[in-house]
């Protein structure tokens, strides 16, 4: 019935799944039945390996209450990948587009897909292919540049921050012998995941106490005397690292001698930097010393998501639809943020070469001079993004029974 | 005012914090105050340390609303310890008891505990000092005996079964690149936590595939062959390992060849399996691995806790010192399942000395023939234990779009 209408839209997720990416994929179904120019709407089958293998569902036909739990459902609905196209690869695609249609290309990811989405789009116009191809940003890594902050990124933020806040609660009840931890979160280049940790810090003396992102260079015997610095005061201490943390020559730091083989995009697969520093910790230190490392938990984590973050990328894409059916192509939907207090947030559209391959990093003002924490420039930027408090918990008065025993030999 | 009162109650908390602790604590206090014979109401900071170095806590002082608040806090309010008792520190307890005119000492924790609960009650019954013991069980490990099951443990089973689902399905959206994930998971000596991430699966395909229990000697061809199986049919392997896993000659199996030292009680430390079996898989089976390792986080979660393990927690605290009261001593608490569709529990008395230093290991009947994953009989123990069904997701119909054009080259 829909086939006699040649504008069709197709959807592909790519990259690392999040709580959010599905939210966005709702919000382009739910817009798109809006659209009257949209024919039939297309998912890709583990992404553009999907458009490849020409392996394409019709989302027209599910049923609107699971689009609309998609919401809340963590992960990527129809598949995603990493796979990096060769150059033959692009011609292939324009061929499945023109198969089957497509006049509306809508492709969500991080800064690898952004340059995917701009290659695609360049080629469709170079061959007179009518095609508005719009990204839609998606990373908990937050690295993508012009946007404010990423969808996905709130929500792996919440996750870090409730449970950093809750396994600094473990140490402090435990201290006399479980003295320190490390929780080592994502972030291949970028400490924004573990910057989020601070956003869980209740009062001066409460977990995180130390946090190291890749931005600065790692220095071991720095770290070893802020670790020994904060024990002695405390007796107790609470690190947050990176997986991307970088010595001084720019290497990662880390245990293994084993070299992880790379990823597609010539990425290092990380691992083992925290077991690291807990040996570096035990050995000069001796002090007890244990590692957290979530991996890929705290970036699908529905029942730690920041609602805030799902309607915003809900809201995406939303806007990315839109503006593809309004004739915008060769671009990705970005997050203004109108007012920080009280929080408001709109969406604006930046050309695809501008954010394709690059990176945001944190920047300088919102880590600290001795780069062993983030700075209250940060917080207030990333406070709004995990959707409100943390849950409340009791705190105890603790008024002090008087002795009446001589101290214990 | 409640001073000229001797009967005095101490409550003590030990080991690993859990999410369900604090909530056996508010019952003992609630529960408590409606105790005539109860005077004052003291906490120990950080244990039995705190009973040691008299270092107590007025109970009654705190305000209402935060000890009905401690029943949706995670970790152990006034601090926990794992100091192992000398000889001599027995006689130095009976002391700060009888400064104190305590009269019931409420000790909350695992078998550890419940052995040093044992030797105060022995200790005092040879002096003829007057005191009511009565052990709280906690412990996520779910290790102790008699007792259907232990308080933390629900909550620990529900984090698990959410986070392997949620694992799970990050998995199965990107196996293209990340096709065998590991999920290693808390437990020293049994498989009890381990096995709770079977509740997690939705379906014959779906996360976790393979579970591997210390109860089992772990055998790495056969594992390597079980993972193989799996990856061929389905493209993707999520296994959950326990930390405590052993191979045949009884060895913990790891990666580290450093011996992180053992705790006070001579337990080892561990960590290390995870990253050891990432290596095995890429090296044998030439398959990209990675590893997560929730470690403290998935005890203290409150965020994903069990409301029918926190509501059990109260009910066993209230429990405990209505029979101290009632001159119960040298016992422990139990939960008694009355009847499991629907799940109906209450509580029971046990003496110490079959609790105390004992281990139950996850039963034979629980585990499948393969050694691989856990039995019917196993869910249909724990299923009640999570407190209802996990959150709901969308599931996709995926209709497949007919293909136009041939295979790509």
């Amino acid at each position: 019935m829909r086939e006699n209408l040649t504008e069709n839209l197709l959807i592909a997720q790519s990259g690392g799944p999040t709580a959010a990416i599905n939210s966005s994929v709702s919000g382009i179904i739910v817009e798109a039945k809006q659209q009257r120019k949209v024919g039939s709407i297309y998912g890709a089958i583990n992404g553009i390996l999907g458009v490849l293998n020409e392996e394409l569902v019709d989302l027209r036909q599910e049923d609107p209450s699971t689009i609309s739990m998609l919401r809340k459902t963590p992960s990527a609905a129809f598949g995603s990948s990493r796979y990096k196209l060769r150059e033959d690869d692009y011609v292939r695609l324009l061929q499945v587009f023109a198969a089957h249609n497509i006049s509306y290309f809508l492709f969500a990811g991080g800064n690898d897909s952004m340059s995917t989405a701009h290659k695609v789009a360049q080629l469709a116009s170079e061959r007179n292919y009518d095609l508005n191809v719009i990204g839609v940003p998606k990373t908990v890594d937050n690295d993508l540049m012009v946007t404010d902050h990423c969808p996905g990124y709130g929500s792996v933020a919440r996750f870090n921050a409730i449970a950093v806040r809750d396994s600094g609660l473990d140490t402090e009840a435990i201290y006399t012998t479980d003295a320190v931890k490390i929780i080592e979160t994502m972030g291949r280049d970028t400490g924004w995941i573990t910057a989020s940790t601070a956003l869980g810090k209740e009062g001066v003396d409460s977990a995180p106490h130390l946090i190291y992102l890749p931005e600065h260079p790692f220095v071991a015997t720095r770290f070893l005397a802020d670790v020994k610095s904060i024990y002695d005061r405390l007796g107790r201490v609470v690190i947050c690292i990176c997986e991307g943390l970088r010595d001084e020559k720019g290497e990662f730091v880390k245990a293994s001698t084993k070299q992880i083989d790379t990823d597609k995009f010539g990425h290092v697969q990380l691992g083992g930097v925290g077991d690291y520093l807990v040996n570096l910790v035990s050995e000069n230190l001796k002090i007890k010393a244990r590692c957290d490392k979530p991996g890929t938990i705290q970036r699908v984590s529905m029942a730690c998501a920041s609602q805030i973050d799902l309607d915003e990328a809900y809201l995406v894409g939303k806007a990315a639809i839109s503006q593809a059916v309004a004739g915008e192509s060769d671009k990705m939907v970005t997050l203004i943020r109108k007012t920080n207090d009280p929080y408001e947030c709109k969406t604006g559209l930046v050309e695809l070469e501008k954010v394709a391959l690059l990176t945001k990093k944190v920047p300088n003002e919102f880590i600290n001079k001795e780069s062993n924490f983030i700075t209250k420039q940060f917080l207030e930027y990333a406070r709004p993004l995990i959707g409100g408090p943390l849950p409340e918990y009791a705190h105890l008065e603790k008024k002090t029974v008087k002795r009446r025993l001589s101290a214990r030999a």
